[in-house]
C-alpha cells in the first residue's frame, strides 16, 4: 500500500514554480491539493517521505490481509472521510464488536461484559458521572473561535490530573478515566489542559463519540485499509505528488515565497503547511514566524502510541463468545486491544494499543522483550492460542522520522490560552496551515484533516479571487 | 565583541575527522572544549551562527558602554563563571542596588521601598509566607537525581498556578508570585509543573538566589559584558571553534559518529550537544534517539523574554534618590527594571525586560509602539526625562533563529516524570548531552552551562580512559 504506481516510481524534477506549494502528503495536504486543482490553481505538492498519507499507514501482508498501522476508522458523524471513501471507490466494513468485551484489572481477573461498558462494578457509576460533568462542561467550549471560549483561561492554567483530582474522588474511576485520556490522547492526563482535553472533546461531538465504537469514532474500517483513500487522492493528482522532497526552508517575501527543498527550491505565490506541527517547527521559516505561531507548534509535541498486529489463523475468540476488544488496566503495556481481523475473517488479527506512560517503559525493551509482553497480555486475556501468532508486526510512532509520534499533536497548558487566538491557524502572511490539529471538528481524526486541507484551499481561492485579474 | 579576532574573520575548512565534536559555543560547548583541550583529548567545536555565547551577547554602543542582550549576571555561589572570569581576566563589578526600588501597580500608584522588597503592603506577608513554603518543599528535591524525588509524580502532575490558586489564598500574594515566575522562568505559573519550579528553585540554593541583587543571582555584572568571557574563551581554543557551521544530522554506529553540517561531515568517537533543547531537537539524528531523550528535548521549549536598553545621559534616577530598579504589576510590557549603566555611570542605562505574556502581546506590535509602550512605563517610573533616551536597543529572543527563545528551556508538566530517569542527560551511545538545561546546580543560569560541559567532557575522558590503549 506504501507506494502506488504513478508516482514515485522516478524521481520527477521537482518544477521551479506554482501558484501554491503544499507541504505534506498526508489527509490535510492531498486535500488542499485537490480542491485548488479543482478550481484551476496550478498547485505542486512536496512530501519528504517516500509515500502519502501521513499518520495513516496500510501495509498488505499478503492474501488480501491489510493492517493499518496509522488511523484506521470512519465513524457515521465524519462526512468528509466518508465522501472521499465513496468518492474514490474505497469500501469500509464495519468494525467487529459481537461478544463480550473484556475488562483486565491490577488484580488479575479479568471480567466479562456486553454493550459500551460494563453496567456495574468499580467506579462504573463515577466514571458515567465524570463523562457527563465532562460533555456538560465541553459545551461551553466555543468551536467556531476556541480563544473566545469563557472559560479559557481557567481551564487552560490546569492540567487534565489536576481537574480529576478535584472533580473525580472515586479512585477506580479515575483510574478509567486515565486509560480513556491514554487511548485518545496518547497522553497522560498530566501532560495537557483541561482546556485542550474539553476541545477535543467537543470537537469530536462528545465524550461517547470518541470512546465508542458503534455510532462513534470507531465504527467502520477501509476494506484495503485506511491508507487506500489517500492513495486515490494522490493517483488523480498524479505528477503534482513529489515524494522524497523534504523541505527544509521557507522564505517569504512582499513578492511571495520560496519553497526550499533538498531537490531545488519552487517559488510560488502561497503555500499550505500541511506537515504535522512536530515536522513543521523544522522548517526554517525566515523571516522568523510570529511568535504565537512558533510556540503553538513548538509546544504542541505529539502523543506516544505503538500499535502491535498479531495475526492467527483464525478469529478463535469469536467462537468463546469475545468481541476480541479489551481494556487492560496497571502495568501492562497494551492498553486496549481490538478485533482487527479482514472482513471476510478469513483470518484473525487482534490489534493493541500502547500508548503514553506504558509506551515510555515498553519502547525502551529490546524488541523481543517488547512481543513477549504483548503476547503474554493477549494471553492472559484471550488464552494460549493468542500467544502463538503466525504474523507479528509493531510500529512505534514516536521513532516515526516524519510524523514524531501519534495520534495527534496536544498542545501543553498554556497554549492555547497564550497563543489560541492566531497561532492556531491564522496564516502568516502567504504561509497558510493546515492538518487535523488546525480543525474545529474532528481535531485529531482524518476527517478534521480533510477539512482543514479543504479550509486552507478555500482561504487561498478568496485571496487569489480578490486579486487584480486574478493573478497569483 | 560579536565577533572577535582570531576566529570567523575567515571560513577555515572544517577538519573530516576529531575525537570529540562539540555542537555550539555556549557557555557549555566552550567549556566542554576547554576541559577536553585541557586532557589532551582531539576536539572540534561548530557553531551554527556567526558568533560565540549563545544566550550571551554583548554589544559595545561605543564610548566604553557595552549592553548585555541576554545573560548578564553573576552571583557569589556561582563559583564556576567567576573562576572562568578570573581565569580570563574579566573584571566585573557590582549590580547598582542603592536608594529605593519602586513598585507600579495597576492602580497606577507608584510605591517606593528599601531592601529586598517592600515591609509592608498588599500581599507582602502572604508572599513571604508562600516564598517560606516553596523552599520548604524545594528542600524535598533530589538534585543528585531529580527524577527519585519522593513527590515527583504528584508535582509534575499540576501546574504552578494550580498550586498558587490551592496553596495561597491572598490575591496580590498570587499576583506577586507571578511576576516572580514571569522574572526568572520568562513564562507564566500555567506554563510550568510545580515540580519543575521547585527544582529550579533547589538548583539554585533557595527562592532569594532567584529574585535577589545582593549575596543573590543578580549581585554583579561584567566591565566588558557577560560575553566577554566565552569570547575569552574562544580565543584559547582559537582554530578549534568554526563558527558559520549549522550542524544538520547525527549518524551513530557501532564504529563512531558522523556530524552532519552544511560545509561538511566530519568523523568522531563522540559528540556533545551543546546546544539549546530547541536547537538540538532540530538535528536529524539517526538512529532516531530513544524516546525519552527526544521527547525531554521536544517538550522543553524556551522561555519568551525581551530585554529593552534605554540609554540616557546620566543615571538621573540617581540623582533623586531611586536604585533604577522597579517591579511593574499589571499591564505594561515591561515587568521589571534594572539600572544598567557602566562602572563609571558615565552614562545612565535602564534595562526593561518583557516576558511571557508581556511580551506575546507587545512583540505583536510594529517597532515603533514597542518602543513608545516601553518608554511610556519608564517616564511613570522615572519622570519626564526617561521618555526620551538618547539611544534604545530591543533583543527579543524568541525571534532569535538560534537560542529560539530565553532565558532557559522550561519541561512542560509531566516531562520531569516521564521521562526525567535518562531523557534529561543520559549518553545516548556515543553523543553526550550539555547546556545549562542539564545541569542540576545554577540549571538554566551561565553557571550552570559550564559546569554542564565540564560534567559531559568527563563523562567521555572516563570512557576514553577505559578503552584499551586510551584509543578514541
Amino acid at each position: 500500500m506504501v507506494t502506488h504506481d504513478t508516482i514515485g516510481a522516478t524521481m520527477r524534477p521537482v518544477p521551479t514554480s506554482a501558484t501554491v506549494v503544499v507541504v505534506g502528503a498526508g489527509y490535510a495536504g492531498l486535500s488542499a491539493a485537490l480542491a485548488l486543482q479543482e478550481r484551476g490553481v496550478e498547485v505542486v505538492v512536496l512530501e519528504g517521505s517516500d509515500r502519502v498519507g501521513g499518520r495513516v499507514l496500510s501495509e498488505d501482508l499478503g492474501d488480501g490481509l491489510v493492517v493499518d498501522h496509522g488511523g484506521q476508522w470512519v465513524g457515521p458523524t465524519q462526512p468528509n472521510l466518508l465522501a472521499a471513501a465513496e468518492r474514490f471507490g474505497c469500501e469500509t466494513f464495519a468494525t467487529y464488536d459481537a461478544g463480550r468485551h473484556l475488562e483486565l484489572w491490577s488484580d488479575g481477573v479479568c471480567r466479562r461484559f456486553r454493550g459500551s461498558g460494563p453496567l456495574d462494578g468499580a467506579g462504573v457509576a463515577a466514571y458515567d458521572a465524570a463523562a457527563e460533568l465532562i460533555d456538560t462542561m465541553a459545551a461551553g467550549i466555543n468551536l467556531d473561535d476556541p480563544a473566545a471560549t469563557e472559560h479559557l483561561e481557567e481551564w487552560d492554567s490546569q492540567t487534565v490530573q489536576s481537574f480529576f483530582d478535584t472533580a473525580v474522588t472515586d479512585q477506580d474511576a479515575r483510574t478509567r478515566l486515565a486509560l480513556s485520556v491514554q487511548g485518545v490522547w496518547t497522553v497522560e492526563p498530566r501532560d495537557i489542559s483541561l482546556f485542550h482535553f474539553l476541545f477535543y472533546v467537543a470537537s469530536a461531538g462528545g465524550y461517547e463519540q470518541l470512546m465508542e465504537t458503534e455510532g462513534c469514532a470507531q465504527e467502520r474500517r477501509f476494506v484495503r485499509g485506511a491508507q487506500s483513500v489517500a492513495l486515490a487522492m494522490a493517483d488523480h493528482l498524479g505528477d503534482l505528488v513529489h515524494l522524497n522532497t523534504r523541505v527544509t526552508g521557507i522564505h517569504q517575501s512582499d513578492t511571495g515565497v520560496q519553497v526550499e527543498t533538498e531537490r531545488g527550491t519552487v517559488s510560488a505565490s502561497r503555500v499550505i503547511v500541511a506537515a504535522s506541527p512536530g515536522a513543521a517547527v523544522r522548517i526554517n521559516f525566515t523571516p522568523a514566524l510570529p511568535v504565537a505561531r512558533h510556540r503553538w507548534m513548538e509546544r504542541s509535541p505529539m502523543g506516544d502510541v505503538a500499535k502491535v498486529h498479531a495475526v492467527y489463523d483464525t478469529p478463535f475468540w469469536r467462537e468463546q463468545g469475545l468481541s476480541g476488544q479489551a481494556t487492560v488496566y496497571g502495568e501492562p503495556a497494551v492498553g486496549v486491544v481490538f478485533d482487527n481481523s479482514p472482513p471476510d475473517a478469513s483470518v484473525g488479527v487482534l490489534v493493541s494499543f500502547v500508548y503514553a506512560d506504558r509506551l515510555h517503559r515498553w519502547a525502551t525493551l529490546p524488541e523481543e522483550q517488547r512481543r513477549a509482553e504483548v503476547l503474554s497480555t493477549l494471553e492472559t486475556l484471550f488464552g494460549a492460542r493468542a500467544a502463538a501468532p503466525t504474523r507479528y508486526t509493531e510500529k512505534l510512532w514516536p521513532q516515526d522520522q516524519w510524523a514524531y509520534g501519534g495520534y495527534a499533536a496536544n498542545p501543553a497548558p498554556g497554549v492555547w490560552f497564550e497563543h489560541g487566538a492566531t497561532g492556531w491557524r491564522s496564516p502568516c502572511g502567504r504561509i497558510h496551515w493546515a492538518g487535523t490539529e488546525t480543525a474545529a471538528v474532528w481535531n485529531g481524526y482524518i476527517d478534521g484533516a480533510i477539512t482543514s486541507g479543504q479550509r486552507a484551499a478555500t482561504e487561498i481561492i478568496t485571496e487569489i479571487a480578490a486579486l487584480p485579474g486574478h493573478a497569483g
